[in-house]
């Protein structure tokens, strides 16, 4: 296999964003990532997208992007795993430039969320579970993650205090990300007094409904050393794992299986260990996913999660920092963007343009995005060369 | 990049299957597929699927199908290129063991159609076409595979008798295909005297709303050739190419430049020609699209592919067989499952394992598919070794 290298970024606004549809986005982050990479030509297109065909009637998005963004004949390729579809495209993007199928992919990850109101999307989102087992029965994501926010209480002893302070890092990181959802900061209290989405998570416990799009440019490695880009990243490891589709099937409902396996497959590809990585972006598309996250990723022991936020070991300039750009909660969650919205804010970082949420000297970073309760996770590295 | 063969493959039953749920069907093929191979491990699994969340309000099929198959951890990904997606699944499973990131990879194509209402399954395909300009005004495939008819009759005289021995053939071949949606026989009359759907087209023209799914296993040919299996057979060419969204925007309404894009890049990549091809499986979801695609796959002159079909030229005996497993028309058209399933076909003949509708000496054989109204093609070249 080729080695591969990211050498362009691009992503919008997220938000509430009435004013662009899901075809305005695509082209945005699109645009963005190729004038950044100062290429004239693309080969081939991944995109990233979980369900615009229950969110806005559209299904079909690898030909209309193409399409929209003046790319045809090229061919391009639509990949759903529900809320990891953007990491999951992102790697067949490497794939194809690392069979040396092609030199040069895109790889954008979009989803249009608000054009339905908030129980269309609640639906929308739970076809991601089982909905024959878990759907059919009432139960939603923030009921899925309640249960194990629940458990991992009970079994750990985390505090209301601990899982609040999740979010409130997150919304400080956010507040300082022009692109992401929330600009604003919030306390504890705030978390607490907020509305009971579903017992113990609490609205800011949730990361919100968001439009917006992202995007990438990948090519070989040793083409990038010597091309105009003033600073490639290499991918250094992924791994994807699955995971049973229902929670209740598992043996544990605060470990996350499919993380741990995806993690044991980058870190080995990337000859990594956690003591390596000096920044990650996790899937907190709930508090406790976050707390989970950072230790089925191999960053602390199981259960020490909450006590490591609560001791700011994971703040911007702590041990670990942890969703610099805000996360799902702070920065937003437009489902099938997510994925490759953490890989730009990596890159961001390790190009040294992070701006106000710089890490200092971050050379090596890790993403873990995951769908559905945990079904599928995939972890990816880069690097400074 | 490593080349591949296919070394097992599996096919349900197609057609209106009430009591199988896509699980059923989803499983069923991949096990007959692994059983085939006689593997005793999967590295990792593709799904093609078009729309399953609006069909079955379902989405997450990689993580669900991997589940019903207990295979997790292994990774699982779906592909979404609307009636193409079978076919860009098997292209990812291709470079996913080209690159060398796998050995042994499961594809699998599936769909589950007939839960809804006839008006419900027409919505849901026409998702595929761009809602904002086409849909929205109320056309869905038929209509625009009628335009196509229409102006190909004006431009090249075709004949409605030379429409119909299209569906004609495709059910005669059908009829000797046990996993065929129809295996009755139809005439010319019945064609033209079926209910009109979209003026050319008759009932008899489009291809049915059918369940199914198709699975093959694909492995290193260096590895394959010292394998127990009897007969890899070796993938030669892929070539995928996109067109735009809408048929109002090209240049023709009868010739598909997506195809003939992705025919140019699997012949250039397999070294052959059409001559060299000895059996094709194309996509006809409408009879014009068949006529349509032998010409632009190369088999035929453009404006001729009317007159070959009134000769015999695409029968099983004839110069280039066509469709000899049924094609969509008779053998059915679960549209995630249909791309699998035509390499399925194609495999099975160049076996010799086709049974009574066995092309003789087919060494050498291709497969069409398409998205949309053409928006998205794969064509695939297989032989032999």
């Amino acid at each position: 296999m080729r080695e591969v290298a990211i050498i362009g970024i691009g992503i919008t606004k997220f938000g509430v964003l009435w004013d662009k549809s899901l075809r305005d986005l695509a082209v945005e982050a699109s645009i963005e990532a190729i004038n950044d990479a100062k290429i004239d030509h693309i080969d081939s297109i991944y995109i990233g997208n979980y369900t615009s065909g229950t969110f806005i009637e559209q299904e079909h998005l690898a030909a209309l992007i193409a399409d929209y963004l003046g790319m045809n004949p090229i061919p391009s390729t639509k990949i759903e795993n529900a809320c990891a579809s953007g990491g999951v495209a992102f790697k067949m993007g490497f794939l194809e430039v690392a069979s040396g199928s092609s030199d040069i992919v895109l790889v954008l990850g979009v989803e249009k969320m608000t054009e339905v109101l908030t129980p269309r999307a609640s639906y929308s989102l739970s076809l991601a579970c089982d909905r024959e087992y878990e759907g059919m029965n009432g139960i939603t994501f923030p009921g899925l993650f309640a249960l194990v926010a629940k458990r991992y209480m009970y079994e750990f002893g985390l505090t209301r205090k601990q899982l609040s302070l999740v979010p409130v890092k997150n919304h400080k990181n956010a507040s300082k990300n022009l692109k992401a959802h929330f600009q604003n900061l919030i306390t504890v209290e705030d978390v607490e007094n907020s509305p009971l989405v579903a017992d113990p998570l609490r609205l800011y416990d949730c990361s919100p409904v968001s439009d917006g799009a992202a995007a990438v440019i990948l090519m070989p490695l040793e083409l990038a050393k010597n091309y105009k880009n003033t600073k490639p990243i290499k991918i250094s490891g992924i791994g994807q794992a699955s995971d049973t589709i229902s929670i209740y099937q598992r043996d544990s409902l605060v470990t996350f299986n499919a993380t741990i396996k995806a993690a044991e497959k980058a870190y080995k590809m990337a000859n990594k260990e956690p003591k390596d990585i000096d920044i990650i972006e996790v899937h907190d598309c709930f508090s406790i996913a976050e707390i989970c996250a950072i230790e089925d990723l191999g960053f602390f022991p199981k259960g020490k999660g909450g006590e490591a936020v609560e001791a700011g070991l994971t703040e911007i300039e702590g041990k670990i920092p942890v969703n610099p750009s805000g996360g799902l909660k702070g920065k937003g969650h437009p489902v099938g963007a997510t994925g490759v919205a953490q890989i730009v804010s990596i890159v961001e970082q390790l190009r040294g343009e992070a701006k106000e949420n710089q890490v200092k000297n971050a050379k090596i970073g890790l993403t873990q995005n995951i769908g559905g309760s945990g079904s599928t996770a995939i972890v990816t590295i880069l690097e400074v060369i």
